[in-house]
């Protein structure tokens, strides 16, 4: 059996095809246009694959309330076209199979939490550091929903004493994404993260940001796991990092073998590599077709 | 059917009798000192009144994974006899009826959910502010669980830039609870909140610590619903300057009308008033009885 995966970026779709396992057989990739370019190409690629459910990990914010009259639509974003667009509503017209649509990062906490790092786990979160943050939340074996949909990179952090830049988030300046994502380091050091040296104090800064980020998490959700993909994470030096400012910052206080002596297998790359986002895709559709809640 | 509700605080333990409809028929109140001479007291209570099922609501930590072999233990609290206690194995020992077992505000979280402000929703996160901090996460239709259970009151805060006071946890100084707990408020301005007059600046700057706890919150979890109880909260000139905050720190980031025109009703006083605990604990018990996770 085969089912449809589309990971939607802010800059590109990738499209596959995949297997009940997980295991993702081809694919393509879509660059994101306005709606009315990039979506014909998505339904000209899925048209003769005979896909018995296809899963949509989407750009956000969207609206995943299947109550509400704008489900399916891609809600406030500033990318031209894309504002109130019903993304699921016009795959829905060209393919007459079940579909799964949550967020981008809602997804590859899915995809981890059924193939990758958090396999066989009740939960974990999974954060994506590169040209914004965000945060997918899987607990009690579901996807966090809500009023919307988790936007855990819009958080507020403390500063680090050292750090006087303002911040790049237009709503917020200095939350989480607009001290942290890949364009504040580029814009704080004038320079892109990819050409700093490994020993740079950029990562001890990012280091802080997230440690900070993820002991909070880990103090209100209490997940088996954090997963943390992203382009900015590549930087491997940073894993070593932001576990030495977990531990700091938690000081002992939950009291769980793998936040004391586990650390190195709590806090990890995604299981998945870079398939996380298409593979969480590719299991929202599998759950579609069976049926299940996720 | 009558259930029996065991509301398990650092100071005294209320227990109480009330049916599946969250009725409570009659309580008692029971000091908190050595596990050996209190619980013989909560047992000599239900003795006789030949309830179906018990739920606990307890101080914590404590274990709630029931594949751990310390499942119902009390683990690392400071409290003198507490450390290790196996709270529902005593409870367990005198009375052959299902049990319910969770800390003391996931089971408020859990009664303002089935019976109180968040009725009839799917998610809703509690904050009990009084000696201490503590938060409980409902979601999905769920109690978060995890590594251990949430521990919110923990988590680290933004300083206000008038704020000097050092804190007072012994883990973090001045994270959340440090800062904003009933005893911080006492501790920073030498008097106790009870004693403060309803327009003093405490309560400015109580209000900046739980609307930004409360803000990350939004993020993270998008819960439908926000409930605030515990002594501090009896001040209710704290609501209209939390939501204040909650709105400023969001600044209409996150699109929904909840959050938008309607905070008023989104952050609340528990439904179940000061019963929040107790009535939560039953209902504990009573979702033991019907064999229903929660």
């Amino acid at each position: 059996m085969r089912f449809g995966a589309i990971e939607a970026g802010g800059t590109k779709f990738v499209c596959g095809i995949g297997n009940e396992n997980g295991v993702i057989e081809e694919r393509i990739s879509i660059p994101t246009e306005m709606p009315e370019k990039t979506i014909p190409q998505v339904i000209e690629y899925f048209k003769d694959k005979q896909v018995a459910a296809i899963g949509i990990g989407s750009f956000g914010p969207i609206d995943i309330d299947k109550n509400s009259p704008t489900y399916g639509h891609v809600t406030t974003t500033p990318k031209p076209g894309w504002n109130g667009y019903d993304f699921l509503g016009a795959l829905k017209s060209a393919f007459d199979v079940p579909f799964g649509w949550d967020t981008d990062v809602n997804a590859a906490a899915y995809g981890e939490a059924i193939w990758g790092a958090a396999k066989g786990l009740k939960s974990c979160v999974y954060y994506t550091v590169g040209t914004g943050i965000g945060v997918g939340v899987y607990s009690q074996g579901r996807l966090v929903h809500g009023l919307v949909h988790p936007e855990g990179g819009h958080v507020l952090l403390r500063r680090h004493p050292s750090d006087s830049f303002v911040g790049f988030c237009p709503y917020h300046n200095d939350c989480f994404e607009g001290l942290a994502a890949g364009p504040a380091i580029e814009k704080r050091w004038k320079v892109k993260g990819s050409e700093l040296a490994k020993d740079h104090e950029a990562w001890e800064l990012e280091a802080y940001y997230l440690g900070q980020s993820i002991a909070n998490t880990i103090l209100m959700l209490s997940p088996e796991k954090i997963v943390l993909g992203g382009g900015v994470m590549k930087q491997e030096q940073l894993f070593p990092l932001i576990r030495a400012e977990v531990r700091k910052n938690l000081n002992g206080y939950v009291s769980a073998p793998q936040l004391l002596d586990g650390l190195d297998d709590y806090i990890v790359s995604p299981g998945l590599g870079d398939n996380a986002g298409l593979a969480g895709s590719l299991a929202l559709g599998v759950a579609a077709y069976r049926k299940e809640e996720v």
